[in-house]
Formats: C-alpha cells, structure tokens, sequence
C-alpha cells in the first residue's frame, strides 16, 4: 500500500472529527493513506476522529494540517476539486473513473479536495482546481455525504491500481471432464429407463438430448459430480426403516 | 428512478435503524429504491431509520419486510450474495462492476444480500445465491461498513444505466424464480429424506447446503426447472411392467 501515484485527499475546513475519522477508514479500505486537512474545525488531533477511523489510525497519524488550501496543495501537479453541481465553473468536468484514470496515467502528484460538511468546497477553492470532480448522481436526490464522497473517489482510484484484486478464486474448480458428467447422465438414465421416462419410443432421443443439456448447462466441478452421484446412489437404495 | 432492471437491496437481519437509514439514502442516491428486510433486528418501522435516511424516505417507505431470506428473493432470478471473505464457497466471485453489468443485461428480477452489520451474511444465506459480490478491498485492512458497501454496488450499478442494451436473446431465458428453485430442493430432499441421505444428524445441514449450492449453481430457467421436476417425480413411480 501506499503507492507512489496515490492522490493526497484534502478535506477542506472540516467540521466534525467523527467525519474526519470515517474518510480516514474509507481511504484505507481502498490503500489510500495521505490525507491533508485544511483548517479543521475543531483543531487537530481531534478525539473524535480515532474511534470513527475503526483501526485506520494510519491515516489519521500521519495527517498534515496545513492554514489555507492552496498550501495543501502547493506540491500538487493535478487538483481536482469535488462538487455536487457544476457552480458554473468553466473547468473540465470528470467521474471518480475518469479522474482514478488520469491520477493513474499522469506524471506528477494529485490531490482531490472536499469541502466541509454542510456547504462544499469555495469558488475559491474550486479555482485552485484544473478539473471538477463530480459523482454522477440521482439529479432528484443528491445526498452524498464526505466519507461517502471519499469512498467512491477511493474505490475508483483502486480498481485501476491492479494490486488489489479480488483475492484468488481457488474455490472456482474448473467444469469436470466430460466423461464424468457423461457417466452421471448414464448412471440417471439406467434409473429412469425401468419407470417409463423415455416413452414413447419415438421422442426417447430427443427427450435424452433435453435431460443432456439441462445437465450440461451448469459446468458442475468434480466434487459436484460426485455429490450428484452420491444422490442418484441414495435415491436408488431401499427405505431406511 | 425505478427502472425495471434494478436490483432489491436485501438487509438480511440488520441491526440498527440508523444503518437501515443510511442504506436507503445510499441507494437513492443513485437511484435505487427497492429495499427488502428480512427480520430486522428491532422491528419495522424503525424511528432511527427516518432521521438516517436524510430524505430518502420513499425507500424506508417502500421497504418490505420478510421472515426469512429465501422468502424476500422468492421472485429473484439473480442473486448476489456480498461477503468480505470467500468462506470456501465453491460460487463464482465477481466484483461490484461485474454484478452491475450482469444486471443490466441479464432478463429476470436481481438481488443483492447484505449480512448483519457485524457478522455479515450466514453461510445458509450465501448458499441462496447463485453468485458471491466482494469489493476488492485492501488486503490489510477491509472495513467497509454496511452503507459504504451498499452505496458501492448502486453506483456501480447507476454507471451503467445509460448503458442498457435491449439484447432480447429469446433462447437465453432467465433463471426460474427463486421460489421454483425452492421447489425443486424441496421435492428431492423429500425423496432422499426416507433413503438416509441426511444422516447423520449432525451433517444434515451441510448436507443441504451442498445439494442446495450445486442445484443453485446452474441458473436454470423454468423449462428446465420443470424437466427436472418430471424426472423426480418418474424416478417416484413404480417401475413399468
């Protein structure tokens, strides 16, 4: 974790500790771990940030506090400033995918500014920006809160990372071999066969190439071929008194 | 809002009120609006949802609530079953983009399952689904909480609506409802019930998840469904003369 291209999260004028605390956690869930504060509200450190950071206490230890946001951001090759609407502000426009894209491909580093809780960002932070971030939203309710705001931008940034993948699938076996499903499809048929199942005659073949597809369709693995041969073996035996 | 191919949003067993609350505002938010509960823990309604929801009230509104999980995805063709870890489930694992995709290409109703806030799904309830949903998350430190991995999937899921392909591929028809897969456990757990096939006691309830996770595996459609259902019910008749 901790990569050279992760983008600094600037929470600009902050009001509640509880809220730094939870974009502590949801940067860290997503390998994110520089987080920049802009005047909080409160001071800093805040006794309410560590219980909400539920063990990212990382995040919030290394925090740097800095008085005016263009100090946050003066080491920054790319701002991209957060806003819920467009503000008329004459600035490219990007989604959390676009901008985790461009951090990813860029040289130099990147920071992604929040405003404070109640109101967002400033025009005058917004014009510190080259590009506005926004999160395509329900244009009938609107209602993302920081950490949530934090998370999606966070989320995007580590799809694109390839380091954090979807933990290795072992449990994914492979479909077995065709001959042990070819012997489940036998070992169902001989049991049919005597109660009539294929008659008449004339539509047997085709009734046969039904039943094979139905059980071709699932790709079943080994171990569930044989938990299916254990069931026809069950099925076949006499009641237990 | 409320497009036909949404997913439900399942809280299996939530605990509090607040996180319901927070759920819905997070689905609404990208324009998701059907909730479902099964059992929550202190009842429904919940006064501590509303004031959560910050105005998302049409989905606390809208919410229905079941007594058991198998229940509140009767009518589901997809589910999805969210679980940090793999737990040995032999499912196909996908991520929250993945899903989203699936869902808006896939005919037939979806789910998405969320555990309890503390213990996250059961193994009963994963074994209801046919896919398991993990957020790719650091590997040192995964703690997302209920909302952040609800508002995840939704706007996952949102990305894509604008990408909605009308693929009307007749010969690919969605799964059967959950509830004729039900069916189908149900009739072939009564015949192999008599033949001892859950004995010992102690393994029955492994047992049957096995055999549920290997009939839920295929996705079957209800033409299949019914085939299978006449092969048990044949396997039941006395042989033919």
């Amino acid at each position: 974790m901790g990569q050279a291209n992760q983008p600094a999260i600037v929470l600009v004028r902050p009001q509640l500790g509880e809220n730094i605390g939870k974009a502590a956690r949801a940067m860290l869930n997503f390998g994110l771990t520089e987080l920049r504060l802009v005047t909080p509200r409160d001071g800093w450190p805040n006794p309410d940030a560590g219980p909400a950071a539920a063990g990212a206490d990382i995040v919030l230890e290394r925090a740097r506090v800095f008085a005016t946001t263009a100090e946050a951001v003066a080491d920054c090759a790319h701002v991209y400033a957060t806003t819920v609407r467009k503000r008329g502000v004459t600035k490219p426009v990007v989604r959390p995918d676009e901008a985790a894209q461009a951090i990813h491909e860029e040289p130099g580093k990147s920071a992604i500014l929040f405003g404070p809780e109640r109101s967002g960002l400033e025009t005058e932070d917004v014009a510190l920006a080259r590009s506005v971030l926004t999160v395509p939203i329900n244009p009938e309710f609107g209602s993302l809160n920081l950490a949530q705001a934090v998370i999606l931008c966070a989320y995007e940034w580590s799809k694109q990372t390839g380091l954090v993948q979807p933990t290795a699938d072992e449990a994914n076996l492979p479909p077995a071999p065709q001959e042990q499903l070819d012997a489940l499809i036998a070992h169902l048929e001989s049991m049919l066969e005597p109660k009539g199942y294929f008659l008449p005659d004339a539509r047997a073949d085709s009734t046969r190439r039904t039943l094979r597809t139905v059980l071709t369709k699932p790709g079943w693995n080994h171990l569930e071929i044989r938990t299916l041969r254990g069931v026809l073996s069950s099925l076949q035996r006499p009641p237990r008194g």
